[in-house]
């Protein structure tokens, strides 16, 4: 059960460095650039909460996030031409991912004897910050500030995850099921391109 | 007296989550996003401050701060044709708000035992950085930096708190005397158009 | 050996701030904003370093920091018209600092009984994300992630001053031997325009 969801902590580890290379490399940065972009994007949301929560952030106890994300700039600079076509397979790896940071955010945060509505805040902010200072460092308002149901589908988990407690479920499927769910609507949106109304300016 | 001070401090709050929604809203963010960018308007100072002191985000230990800062949502959405002509209301209700918290800023680090120019710069920050992460956040160069008396009015409210301490003033006197000069400051030099000389570039 | 290094620090200190301060100017900053943007440039990095190792911000412990920023600003309001003449002169000044930011942000690490490899990231985020948080603040893409050797030289500085420690050299001297290197490479690669790749981006 560890080796899976390490494994799927690393291809969410790994879908999100890419994304941030991606979009680094079309603004022109450099190899050096595009990682350290890379790896912002990856950890850049369980960092700001660890600093939230006042402890030292995870990719500082072992090397395998700056090691990952070291992978995915290869894999963009070697596999450049076929990048493009393997959209669908980094959609679904970053979509697992978002679910399982999601819910790591969320258990550490109600392990540090938080109540459950920071949990959700804090796992919100562990699946979509990274995605927010990357935009930032490329010079984008954030994407997930106006399109997509990115963010919202963190809370949604979060807030299944909440009832599922609230149910007396087993922790583990608790988990299980909040990570389906962000998984599923992010799925679901995209797919179906729903998403949140703009909210119009004044006239 | 409590009572008044978390009045002003709900208020505060409101119009600075205000300001961050109706720029949100003018860059095509949806209703989500908005609301993120009105938190972090509304509460990324203190965040920033609590950070730099070691503590736990002052907003981390009450919902109250997300809650008015989704009724300020809600009213941005509902009111929306009569937003622009509550200009000035919330202008006041920002500036007390920059008051409130600039003091609030300077207590805490004082508290924290830093000495007095470490309280002033946070104050400083805790009224200014929202607004500073804000500008980012919609892809903006910070207007505080460029124009407008707001960053330097939290600082002339830091220094006559510290006079004030020296004149052996009651602690609840200087902190009024302080927050009344930020907000007469900061309602003074947007009247009269005053500002801060912009730094000549070379040639 | 105190007051030389003490010297290099507020001469590094001054460079960036001076470079945070003219590039605020070509934006159009005020004084205080502009002053803003060189303290932020100066001390940033070292500040991220600080929160990511969860101790009490350097410069908050002693005020000459800021001290040292305002005169940058005032150099650069009274000597606007040979700022620009001095461009080779601050180039070394900086390049002299951010070896020794490096350095200080390794000790750090490694005293705070962080491995190397966070050591060498801490390195390297003490020395490029105060320029880099100052790209965002004037809301331009960093300079650092698209063009020069600029963080890389941070990365190989740090990697010498492993190296070094395994060859059992005394602490000093492998110190002084990982900050020339940093210097090294910052002052080589400008000269010779050598670059890092830049990452192309799909078709």
């Amino acid at each position: 059960m560890i080796d899976f969801i390490t494994f799927c902590d690393y291809m969410g580890t790994f879908a999100f460095a890419i994304s941030g290379i991606r979009l680094a490399s079309a603004k022109q940065f450099d190899w050096f650039g595009a990682y350290v972009v890379g790896v912002v994007t990856a950890v850049g949301g369980g960092t700001v909460r660890d600093i939230l929560l006042n402890d030292t952030p995870f990719w500082m106890t072992q090397p395998s996030y700056l090691v990952v994300s070291g992978f995915a700039l290869l894999f963009v600079i070697i596999f450049r031409k076929y990048v493009i076509k393997l959209n669908n397979t980094f959609f679904i790896f970053d979509a697992i991912g978002l679910g399982l940071f999601v819910i790591v955010g969320i258990v550490k945060t109600l392990d540090f004897g938080f109540p459950m509505w920071v949990a959700v805040v804090m796992g919100t902010i562990t699946g979509s910050f990274g995605g927010m200072i990357r935009d930032i460092l490329i010079n984008e308002v954030p994407l997930i500030l106006r399109k997509d149901i990115y963010a919202l589908a963190c809370v949604f988990g979060g807030i299944a995850y909440w009832i599922c407690l609230q149910l007396a479920m087993p922790s583990a499927l608790s988990q299980f099921i909040s990570a389906t769910i962000v998984f599923g609507i992010r799925i679901l949106s995209v797919k179906y391109h729903i998403s949140v109304p703009v909210l119009k300016g004044e006239e």
